[in-house]
């Protein structure tokens, strides 16, 4: 039987890995000992060496490896062949690039520093700059390929591996180097190891991502500044009509008023709501850490289905009339808004757009106008539930964690996914460890122990099962 | 008849008003010689200048008149018996300061080498800083009392004479010295020049005057600034409660939604909206001006009635989130606007204040907050249009001019007539001469000759009028 034949294959790898372990940690202390800060220019050269560093260790590999020159900081790219032609063939990204450290005082150790220390609960923890995010994650990839090799020679997929040194400061290089090499990245599927557990006992696959569509409406009444005693009560306020347009974005269920607002926007199935409803999130929990209580979008849905499959509308920014101190008893000539739009599914931005600006044209007086402002759309990401690579994925993490992997989705966007999808036509399958308390982007940065061990043999698992058929 | 030997009493007063306008031309040009700007400290010696002249030509014409002193720029103060004991006592009030006259080469003339002159329409006009603002027009009573002396040697009625030297720079002294000497300017009523006619041949009353109350409403949601990716569609957003709060405030008949808001407020008589419909104001000509054409306010009402007798609720800024170049997906934790409420008839300042903080705090969610910062509050004056200092005033305005004159109201306030009623107990009867083209704050000012002449006329008529029983 295949899946016999399979899981006696996997066995020495996990345990080679495990026989790894300290080795592992020496190589990843090296490479978060160089201070890789991508947004700041003293650090160029810091960049470059965790390129090159990266580089040589895929080459001892046996990856065909090197690092591209961007008008930023380099990328590395490395090839490898998979066991059988006939396995997928998988685009591994990680990023190399860490943010800046200060306040430093506000660190306990050296950033660059790392160690294995205790942490206040007990665990083990890797601290320093870039442990978590996302050194640490992209060697777990790093080290199960190692394993995988020391083992059987071989790779069961063939891998590419793409590491950006920018993510950290925009990702200006990152699109024209994925047009300009399309077909040399473009692979089956991309493994994005960028984001986090469930909790440290539950591994989490991301599955949505949504999209974003911003707009800017300017409404402008009389050509000039008024005096309120003057005209007020006769003539239009510019405030007043935004407001009204802004109020009439939902209705009293929360929903989105705009009409076709939910063309495409498909409901989650029932499983996977309930596998969300078991992660146990309350409203209290996840909004009393911000000092609110109620959930304010659609009603009669979770906190975690409003905030990763359903889409919004979301003032970000109004301004108009007097705002300083005191007060003026003007009524002002215009009035302004920022807006955007989270978008799931099917949802086309530019369609939204369209809706949109016709929603508050249709609620601007006859003696007034309004001008639109573009700020970007980008739509949402759903890999199907179903789809047999998240499925896969989905049971090798549940093979090695003590509790099953969840399917969740993110709030907010990873532009990484929207431009494999959009420049390469390939889907993410987003896997981390992270933790919560990871402190990324903070003083005292950690990555657990436990995520860096479990992390790579979770890699040697979806690698395994991913060239099963 | 006691009316015929009135009558025959004034016309002789009229005659040499007639008679005398060539050296009260030579008068008001002395007086607009002096630059009384009060608010720039360099001309402090000319406001004093400017005091103490007046003071000397009142006291020349028998009154018993004073500079006095204040922590600003000085008043004057005049007191004249009446002929009879039994006429009313009248309190005359102006001011002779001015506004400054910068950008100085936008004036075809010297501001202060007032003079004679033929406008484009063929009107004569003396032109000058001040004339029309407010040194023309408060001459126009000195003179009227000059002919009544020099015909009668008395006044027809008991008059004290109040000059203001800071109107236009705040009147910071104003309400400090009326409560420092109520009992000395304590009179029957004001009769305050400082306003204009409806048209250059329809003279006005003005007898209304809108309050104000300003509020500053703040609302806060989560404790930070969220992102809107992470927590879009489950955090209460302020902005869009704000909006919820601000669109409520009128109904679809653009009335004001507050419960007990229209509470003290009259219809105005029928009479009086047939006087205003006859002034042939319509909404093309006075939105027109300003690039609108559709009123706003309460449907069903006339620019006049809206702008003149009813109360309003107007959001005079209003500011949250990130309003600067490009965009932020941010869920702000907070937003604020500034609202004022323009107040008619017997609106209750504090009330009304009440009654706005109830309606918002009733549309706060459970979980969010709203903070109020009080901006003043003053209430509407309306004097009744049937008591009989209006109906005789308004009868020797008819009789002077053209047209019959007009009873309006403003939609603004004129801080010394609150002042006059709170501190003093004293209604004020506004009447003034200037017109709309008067350009009064701006280069070029003017006042037409003819409000000069029939100016002094028309007080002449008043005084005499106010003093028959």
């Amino acid at each position: 039987m295949h899946s016999a034949h399979a899981v006696r294959d996997l066995d020495p790898v996990l345990r080679r890995i495990d026989e790894n372990l300290a080795d592992s940690l020496m190589r990843v202390f090296e490479l978060v000992r160089i201070p890789s800060i991508s947004t700041d220019p003293a650090y160029a050269g810091s960049c470059r060496k965790a390129a090159d560093w990266l580089s040589a260790e895929l080459t001892e590999l046996g990856f065909d490896a090197s690092v591209r020159d961007t008008p930023g900081h380099p990328m590395v790219v490395a090839h490898h062949d998979g066991a059988t032609p006939d396995a997928p063939h998988v685009l591994f990204y990680g990023h190399y690039d860490v943010q800046p450290v200060d306040p430093l005082d506000l660190w306990d150790n050296d950033p660059f520093q790392p160690a294995v220390r205790d942490a206040p609960n007990g665990a083990k923890i890797i601290t320093g700059r870039g442990t978590a995010d996302d050194k640490g994650q992209l060697m777990t990839f790093v080290e199960a390929c190692r394993a995988y090799k020391e083992i059987h020679g071989s790779l069961p997929c063939r891998v590419t591996i793409l590491f950006e040194g920018e993510e950290e400061s925009g990702s200006a290089s990152l699109k024209p180097f994925l047009e300009a090499h399309a077909q040399e990245l473009k692979a089956d599927y991309a493994l994005v190891c960028d984001t986090s557990m469930w909790d440290a006992e539950t591994p989490a696959i991301s599955t949505g991502l949504r999209g974003l569509v911003g707009e800017e409406i300017t409404v402008q009444a009389a050509d000039r500044d008024l005096h309120s005693g003057y005209f007020g009560g006769a003539a239009a306020n510019p405030i007043h009509i935004l407001s009204q347009v802004l109020a009439d974005l939902h209705d009293e269920t929360g929903a989105v008023t705009i009409p076709h607002f939910y063309d495409g926007v498909d409901e989650t199935p029932q499983d996977v709501l309930a596998q969300w409803e078991s992660l146990g999130q309350t409203a209290d929990e996840f909004l009393g850490e911000v000092g609110l209580k109620l959930p304010s979008g659609e009603k009669g849905r979770s906190i975690l289905e409003l905030t990763w499959a359903r889409p919004t509308a979301e003032v970000n920014g109004i301004i108009g009339g007097y705002t300083g101190e005191g007060f003026k008893t003007v009524i002002p000539a215009k009035a302004s808004a920022k807006v955007s739009f989270r978008l799931v599914g099917k949802q086309d931005p530019e369609a939204i757009r369209a809706h949109f600006r016709d929603f508050v044209r249709a609620r601007i007086p006859a003696d007034c106008s309004v001008s639109f402002h573009e700020h970007g759309g980008s739509p949402g990401i759903q890999l199907p539930y179903d789809s047999p690579v998240l499925q896969k994925a989905k049971q090798a993490l549940s093979d090695e964690w003590p509790n099953p992997a969840v399917m969740i989705g993110m709030g907010g966007s990873i532009p990484v996914v929207g431009d494999f999808q959009a420049l390469l036509g390939m889907e993410s399958v987003l896997v981390g460890f992270g933790l919560s308390d990871d402190r990324i982007h903070s003083p005292n940065e950690k990555y657990a122990l436990k995520s860096f061990h479990k992390g790579q043999r979770s890699w040697a698992r979806i690698l395994h099962a991913l060239a099963e058929r």
